[in-house]
């Protein structure tokens, strides 16, 4: 696998995005990814029991064979619009499939914003033709300008497999930065992070959906910005064999390697997801090891990491590992003091019973990236996840946001 | 009932609080509760997993039949302090037995303040002939002084009631301000939010245990500020039947016109708890009605309560319902546009559908509490929970507590 200096589309696929008139800003807020071979879709969504229309509508696209076109606005989540919100996702797909002339069932489509507005149909629907001209094939960065909604970067990825002896390309862009705590299920869930994938290989559906849903859990499955997860949480993943490798139709070493890449386009997205953070100063790695099963490694770690008491105190660079201790046990999960260890960075804070304070206090106050390792020594599952720290500029964005 | 402008001991109780150096701010640190005649107990606990070393000891001594005391000492949880923090609890009970000359039997414990840090037993101990001395009948005020932390005002409330045709007296006492999620159970529970109750009744010792789970449910456990559940969280109601009322001893009218009483006490502590709510600059009142079940109500109220992004709207007065649609969804519960009703104070903002926004903008930031009615309309449960908005100064707060 080479990870590409340069992000790329993978071949036959187009890319644009502009400004249409959605959010107040003027920033660009449509975006279209184009494939001009026939493709194959596999998506992930939220699991909260709220979905945005145009999620569902997505959901149900998803289950054509074929999916040419992904189009998305950003400025408003087009949830909680009722049967209203369905009907202007529809509206959209069959303007672009007018103006593309290509079928509407091979459409999908995505929405980020505000919860509960009403789509600005007309204003998308005026924005379509342009849309559409300014696809090409290095349309990938203002593609991904155009999803963003906090951001403050652009997100993207794109490395370089082979399969067999033919180069693959697999690129991925993410938006976040609020609202983020994913829970995606295989078309069951939403959030307001958005992330597209496309691939040149070549490979069967039911392949690229199993590939997909391994890829995020322990990418997109594992961070939390806020401990909220959204009605609009999507990924979505489109393969259209341009690149002529012998198609991947079962779990052999070819599968194995599309899965490596794949996994590392989302664990990348995910990362930046978390560098760009609403309001963070820092970005936290907690490791919880030595749990009983998986399910208690990744409870643990999550309480952790969504502990607003944890999360204050890394803004301070406070190593106040109590607040720690009494997120696992508020969570059921059972802490030994005898056995359990604590490290801030590399500092064991805790050894077993034993306390070790940080000499050097400035140490987390300056650490830009601060690493917890929480081994419970009580068996021999693990899990990461990556958080922030919680800051008054958090609040600031998100109590003025409207 | 009776509700009492002046906070006064029950007959027959005496109390004292003082500085003994435990606080670093010189803050009264430590403080008593004594009954002059025999008295019996009730308790409830945090439900976390880790339980303070006090805590531990103090659910060990209320399995006995009577508790004459109460030692509390504030600025040291006595949590994740191993064996040695059994120990410590048992020497401050034993010299606190020797100095009253009562049977250590008889003494309970709690403890708040920062985990993981070694009791200053010497410091306690020392403390303990002038904490003694200074017992006396106008004491409640010196006692819920020195039992608070990030608090800032004192927390005390008496009622009297009449069981048959004598006056009883129910005083409560509490402690906040954060790490404010109570789940208290039957000796099973701790976190930092510590309530003493003393009532002179006399009434049979299960069912001062029975009426106290029953008052804690709608009060307590119907709270929090910042989502995280302590390691510490006491309730502790004393009874020692000095009023001379006929003994209570089944659920008669007697019953229940001391637990209306109990519950007065709890409800308006626990709310002089979101009072005082660290860095809170609202109080908020969740209301889920029209719920499939009680479980369904509570959680969705909770999950609100806990939505870091509805806290911060509400800091900013920002009426941005969508993120409570999203906090209830993302707890799994499923809900109907077409049935779904969400009032701020008596504007309703989204009635079954339709939107209607809030025309006066400056109507919620300018509110010092909000009443959010959330109306499922899919059911006739419900369920009422307090909290607070989400501010810098919560921030600030805990970013630098150590």
């Amino acid at each position: 696998m080479k990870i590409l200096n340069k992000t790329i589309l993978p071949q036959g696929f187009l890319a644009s995005g502009i400004y249409c008139g959605v959010k107040r800003s003027k920033r660009k807020d449509l975006g279209l990814i184009y494939s001009e071979f026939a493709s194959i879709a596999a998506g992930v969504f939220t699991s909260n029991e709220v979905k945005a229309a145009s999620l569902k509508v997505c959901i149900s696209q998803l289950k054509n064979k074929e999916s040419k076109a992904i189009i998305v606005n950003s400025g408003n989540a087009n949830c909680f619009t009722g049967k209203k919100g369905i009907k202007d996702a529809n509206s959209i797909i069959g303007f672009l499939a007018e103006e593309l002339n290509i079928a509407k069932k091979s459409i999908l489509i995505a929405s980020t914003g505000i919860i509960g507005k009403p789509m600005p149909v007309d204003v998308i629907k005026n924005g379509i033709p342009k849309l559409s001209q300014e696809l090409n094939k290095d349309g990938l960065k203002n593609f991904a300008d155009s999803i963003l909604t906090t951001d403050t970067f652009r997100k993207v990825c794109s490395v370089k497999i082979n399969i067999g002896n033919k180069p693959v390309i697999i690129s991925g862009v993410a938006k976040g930065a609020g609202m983020i705590y994913p829970h995606l299920e295989k078309a069951q869930k939403h959030a307001t992070m958005l992330v597209f994938i496309l691939t040149d290989a070549a490979i069967k559906k039911s392949l690229l959906q199993t590939a997909l849903e391994y890829a995020v859990e322990n990418s997109f499955n594992s961070i939390s910005v806020d401990a909220c997860t959204s009605t609009n949480d999507t990924v979505l993943l489109l393969a259209n064999a341009a690149a002529g490798n012998k198609t991947i139709v079962k779990k052999n070493k070819d599968f194995a390697e599309f899965c490596k890449g794949l996994s590392y386009v989302c664990q990348s997205l995910s990362q930046t997801i978390i560098d760009d953070a609403e309001g963070a100063s820092k970005k936290i790695e907690i490791l919880v090891q030595g749990a009983k099963n998986e399910k208690e490694a990744k409870t643990a770690a999550n309480a952790v990491a969504n502990s607003d008491l944890f999360k204050t105190a890394m803004f301070g660079g406070n190593p106040n590992w109590g607040r720690i201790v009494a997120a696992i046990g508020a969570a059921g999960i059972p802490v030994d003091e005898d056995k359990l260890e604590i490290s801030f960075n590399s500092h064991k804070i805790f050894n077993k019973g034993k306390i070790n304070p940080l000499k050097n206090k400035k140490l987390l106050v300056v650490s830009k990236f601060i690493k917890v390792n929480i081994n419970l020594n009580n068996g021999s599952s693990e899990s990461k996840v990556y958080t922030c720290d919680l800051t008054p500029e958090y609040i600031k964005i998100n109590a003025e946001y409207n």
